[in-house]
């Protein structure tokens, strides 16, 4: 490879044909320039036999050929060379030596002398600090890193471990094909039900990041209940749907409009001030639960349940309500801790809130969005949540259904 | 008005205040950079009470006048000045005369010997042809007319009635606002329920014009249902929508996805052309029905219950059936005929089959249209079917709840 | 009026025809349930003479009359009794007493001894803090209300002076009908040309509000030149704009997209986390301009220029840049002062900024948002913003159109 | 493989592990709850080698495992199988033996007398008729399908030739990724315009299918010019946008709009109504061309340069103009015919005639749609027509740019 005078040794293991991998790591190589040469290749006979692949990347130039190898660990490349993972110390609090290792939302592990150990922690584009003499590595945010800190940098000595592709009959099979308002609903939330009973079975926890529209459309009864029921173990929203789900409870309207009669309340305009209004002077939401004045709904129900809620900020907030984290910052670190333990998250109308949660969550939590816009489903595979299956319908209707088939009270 | 010296005199009565008609006048004269000179106003002083307003248009030319006068028409305008309606031969089959009237959507009347007549049929774009001697005047589509038919042309002589905006707690006047996804859908629909019954209960037909989007949804068993029970009395579409349904019913796919499982079949791809060729082989729908082929779904309910049933053809059929009517303008003709005796027009996931359907609706004719894209109801409105209420929400679990509410067995 | 016995009488002065005033208040008063008796009323003969109509106004219960005098006074309704402003004092700091008067974005007067007097600053959903003994009165938001501030209650002594409806032919009237993608944009964008021309000329300030696909769509460069020669004095923007903005300027990226070529760049996902540290370790974007590091762009541009920047964080943010305010609260009120003196503002591809901003401004400053998605209008018109004109169309090819149109050297 | 009897051995060749083919294989496989074994493989080692594979593919039913041979089939799956491709005669004129052979819009062979031959004409959804004497088989619509006729069934002796992926840097690869409405269009347009000269110069002729939104946009004057100068063989399209290119050429408006000044015409409705009239007074659009009287605009150059165009008729049209074919099978037909010799195929604003078109369209031909609607791209898509790159972007800047690019005179 005269013309391709930089080069590594690499090599995959896995399910690396059925699960595509074999193949976008050939893409990957060709896209950005490179070359490759198969020195062995194993392929399982059926599908239960696993493969192997080992290869040399080639490229003209040493960045291109880092570049190519970082997109290859991405598809849990390694590198053959030997080596412990590299590190540099952070120059400043909050900022990061030049080629620092950027994360991303798969299982990663580091060498430390010698032994592939994991990185605590999945999200993407974060920074893996290395405790050499601990043995230790632990993901964190740019903003957290403090100046020395030994930031992994390169990529020798880093690997993730790629989802293996599912072959079961998958409850969520059906939806990965594509984002289709056209296909049964039907089945789309009866399975989504049965994945909630299975990931509550097992001790995890089920998130909703959930929008004003459920209020506005008349569904917030829906998400009480499953609150009531133990179906709902961690709730992030804004400032909106907080607001607007205390108008509803203490007035009937939201943004205005009548939820019983779906007629236009002028007036509504100074409800929903008027419930911030009755919060704040209360001193904040679970103090008008206390004096008993908030009785229904979802807020009510989840300060009753206790469960853990993050209501962010947002520059577009009237108020704000006081339990609401106007440091956005603050609010961002609150639902990274909000999302551990978190075995399925489902997002309904709000892609604010689901692109920032969908940013915190590793790729092996199933994720649902619901929205009627189908764009939103797009923009977060986009943005690297590629394993969000959308479902592009109305955020009330498909409440009330999962709600029927759970077989709950509202 | 020494620059605007050309002018007509007319009248307006009725609700003309609450119902926005005079603004819009007042609107429209400006719009079209005329002048007006109010003679006479007679405001009605409570909610039952109408007004009388009689005034001056002017122009600087005497088409601009025409335009504006045409323009004030729509909103009941009365010219002042005597005169039956005017007319002049076509000059050829199917070709008008150049100053030839336009019809609107609302109930239309000519003077004929100093008496105002109304003409038969309401549709927009269509001619008034009179028979002067028999003292009767009716609308025809532009391709229908014969040479030497009397078209009505200019504005003399010729009014409509414009719809009173209702003022009563209507079943639909909460919708009319605006196309939004926000609102609660529940209370919509149960309002469509109840419409529905009354419609049926004045002895006025439903018409659905329904989209494929309702059989890959899963959601052909309620359209099934809404025949079979009564409440659905004509039915428009394409070849698509019938070509799925017999699919469903033959295969238990749409489209290549099994309906019962969601999951996508291979073959379903051939299961579509194979349910064609089982139509075409047996020669028809009905005879699919008759041999006992066909035993289920949307096409079979309505041939057993005899409605009437328009599938109008399109480029993108395969195909097609034999029922399908392949050209445009005698379907078109067909609906035409079909929209008679309807009193509310239910259109489901079907921009092309809506759009046309509007064309040919009478104002006064409710109109609900259900899609999950908010564009399709502003292009219907666009188009001049201003009466028209969107629902943006979800074909499938529309239908569910229309038929729970409507306490049908499926 | 036995069924109604609570009543007040009310004036209306202007174009209340033609502005469709009287219409509406006819609308409003029969929506909520009440009855009106016109006692006086003189139509405007032409369209340069103004109307005048007093009336009385009943309702079945006290705060059923209430609501409807609230909804009447956005129309300009003025109570005919006497009477000053009342108030009552705020019960704690951000709290405010139970019928305050929450305002809209007109501009609003209320009575001071006997006297009406302007309310400063004109702005949506905030209260009036009236101080008596000054004579003068102020809109704040509910969170810096202090304990004991006067705030106006119920709706006696105050009014607001609705917008005459533009008769001449304005530049933005062709605008003003509806959403729609298939108008002329060539003509739209001249349009905006001129009228952000003649806002220069008159010495207020242009307002951008912009989103991130701006740089992804390779835009950058046009609002750096509209920045540079003087048409943009005031920009809203996140974090996302500026960080991409200067991933661009530093490595001819977007998101990991080459600027040059449309194709990916592998890596690119490390190129925003890379220009982010890069801020980050010089200390400031305004350091990293100091260096000589950062040389082109809007952010430099906007640096360069001095122009006022306001930086909103949200919850999605990677890093964040320094200069991001990341305390919403604090966001919303430098985004308040940076309003002052608009008088045009444009909204591009940016849904939570605009209606961040919309929310701020006054119902005169002239307002264009442009995006892609016909649902941003709609939605920010739903909440209040009224005067929003909606330009459906591709960021990039508006803004290359407008700075063509401007004649600017990009 | 004792639970799955039914085996057929298959061989693949060419690029198959870049160009996704096997990976593609395995999960078809499993997906139609198949297993397999394979007994061969041999993978390139560089780029430029091709790959092979030959496997045993089994399953548990005989149908099933037609279904997973015809699905294979799309791949370029061969049956090791020796055979010539069976056939069973037509029962009916325009009906077919039950287990016929449904095309791809990929490039087919049968094998005939032992040779693989093959198939003229590309095009989905089709049947092929063997004409075994003479050694040819050809694709032909269901409807056109003659009793009697030898219709190739099942999968023996059929193969198809799929698309290798393009390695070279092809003008198109930036499109490929997605639909996205935030990448550079100004890259993309330039790219198309490469493309047309490419494909003009190697003799091939360029397809537009063309919505009337081209005209309501003001961007007709640009088609027209793509016409003038060459660059357009080919126009599809309906009523509509001849309709009002027409109006445009006679009043200077669009569907009321006046295109000059953007200001809605009172009395556009006649507009329309009268371009129609005069179309149809004068007999044809040919003959309004000839009298002088339509002397611009699409339709006039179209015209004048004798380009092939094909108006289909649909429910929605006035009229229609004489021109315009209303039997939809014919216009089917017609296009059929048109897109011989397409090399490049443009499709803006209209789903309807985008659709029909793509379903005519061999995979090979390069197809870029243009719509402000992102749903339009992924509906054609999943309609099988999965070359097809979508650009999601305004038709009036789209065509502007096109015309700079391509340097020509408007």
């Amino acid at each position: 490879m005269k013309s391709h005078p930089y080069g590594e040794e690499i090599t995959l293991r896995g399910h690396i044909i059925d699960s595509w991998v074999l193949p976008r790591v050939f893409d990957t190589i060709m896209d950005l320039g490179g070359e490759f040469e198969v020195s062995e290749i194993r392929v399982g006979r059926h599908k239960d036999e696993t493969s192997f692949a080992r290869m040399h990347v080639f490229a003209a130039q040493d960045n291109q050929l880092q570049n190519i190898v970082a997109a290859l660990q991405k598809y849990g490349a390694e590198l053959v060379s030997e080596g412990d993972v590299q590190t540099r110390p952070a120059p400043r609090d909050g900022a990061l030596p030049d080629d620092f290792y950027s994360s991303t939302n798969l299982p990663t592990q580091v060498r430390l002398n010698g032994r592939w150990t994991d990185v605590a922690g999945t999200e993407m584009d974060l920074v893996i600090v290395v405790d050499r003499e601990a043995g230790r590595a632990v993901l964190r945010p740019m903003a957290q890193v403090r100046a020395g800190d030994a930031i992994a940098v390169g990529h020798a000595g880093i690997r993730v471990i790629p989802l293996a592709r599912a072959r079961t009959s998958d409850a969520f099979s059906f939806m990965m094909s594509a984002v289709s308002s056209e296909k049964p609903k039907k089945l789309a939330i009866a399975d989504i039900a049965r994945e909630m009973q299975a990931v509550r079975d097992q001790g995890e926890k089920i998130l909703f990041v959930a929008g004003p529209a459920i209020v506005h459309s008349g569904a917030a009864l829906h998400l009480a209940a499953l609150i009531r029921e133990g179906f709902l173990h961690v709730l992030f929203g804004g400032n909106a749907i907080a607001v607007h789900d205390i108008e509803a409870a203490l007035f009937g309207t939201s943004l205005g409009i009548n939820l019983a009669s779906g007629m236009p309340v002028e007036g509504g305009h100074r409800n929903h001030m008027q419930a911030i209004n009755a919060v704040r002077r209360a001193g904040s939401i679970y103090a008008l639960v206390e004096t008993g004045e908030l009785r229904s709904g979802i807020m009510y129900e989840a300060l009753r349940a206790g469960i853990e809620v993050v209501l962010a900020g947002s520059i577009r907030d009237d108020g704000p309500l006081p339990e609401v984290i106007t440091d956005t910052a603050l609010a961002q670190q609150q639902m990274r801790e909000g999302v551990q333990g978190v075995g399925l998250a489902i997002m309904i109308s709000t892609m604010l809130h689901s692109i920032a949660t969908g940013n915190l969550l590793p790729a092996e939590v199933k994720t649902v969005i619901v929205d009627i816009n189908p764009a939103v489903v797009t923009k977060l595979a986009d943005r690297g949540t590629f394993q969000a299956v959308g479902l592009v319908t109305d955020a009330e209707l498909f409440l009330r259904e999962l709600v029927k088939v759970l077989g709950l009270a509202v």
